[in-house]
């Protein structure tokens, strides 16, 4: 049994988050209209939530293989936004509580949790 | 009170995949590479999970407006694997025993579910 996921990190640049956009087809303006995003009660563009929460999908890939993450079941919840040129990082440790599941979170550069919760990988529990 | 979210789909063609590998540095093989897919328990290439979750996102934003996922809360599995080429869509309806909760799923083009679970917005509930 893996203890911790192997942790993975990205900057989240607003060229990735307009690349983001364009691929996902997602023309919310919160990620791409920095005027719009500025009168929003988020005060500024915020990155697409899915785009972090890869990283928790990578983290478990790179830790039990390219497909443990078919069939996983995972709980989560966006905590605070993430910004522009922000970097952030999945990490995990095994719940004792809960054989197979892992308790993950990304977090920003200043060590802030941008997303919290648990994933149950299908690999972790074979 | 919404008592459906307003249904959202996109194409996952292998460019789509390409591209969303590259924005998100996920190296994975089992998105990228046919011969490395072929010879993994999913038997070909899957697109990445966070790719069709996206949509749910979406769903919710098209809903309920544009900052309605910051501080959303989700629980999904992935039920089935998205194939190069499958069209998936995003829908959801209101929970009545759980007020403010919409339970989701992202559906292929054969009306399979990919994704199942639920969703509770920020927006939804004020």
């Amino acid at each position: 049994m893996q203890t911790e996921l192997t942790p993975v990190s990205l900057k989240i640049t607003q060229q990735r988050i307009n690349a983001y956009a364009e691929i996902t087809g997602d023309p919310n303006p919160i990620h791409l209209d920095a005027a719009f995003a500025a009168k929003t009660e988020m005060r500024g563009i915020i990155a697409h939530g899915t785009l972090s929460m890869n990283l928790i999908l990578r983290a478990v890939a790179e830790t039990f293989g390219p497909d443990a993450c078919d069939g996983a079941e995972m709980d989560i919840r966006f905590v605070k936004p993430v910004r522009v040129d922000d970097t952030v990082t999945a990490s995990g440790k095994h719940d004792p509580a809960e054989t197979g599941r892992y308790n993950v979170q990304v977090t920003n550069q200043a060590g802030e949790p941008v997303i919290v919760g648990w994933i149950r990988p299908t690999r972790a529990s074979r």
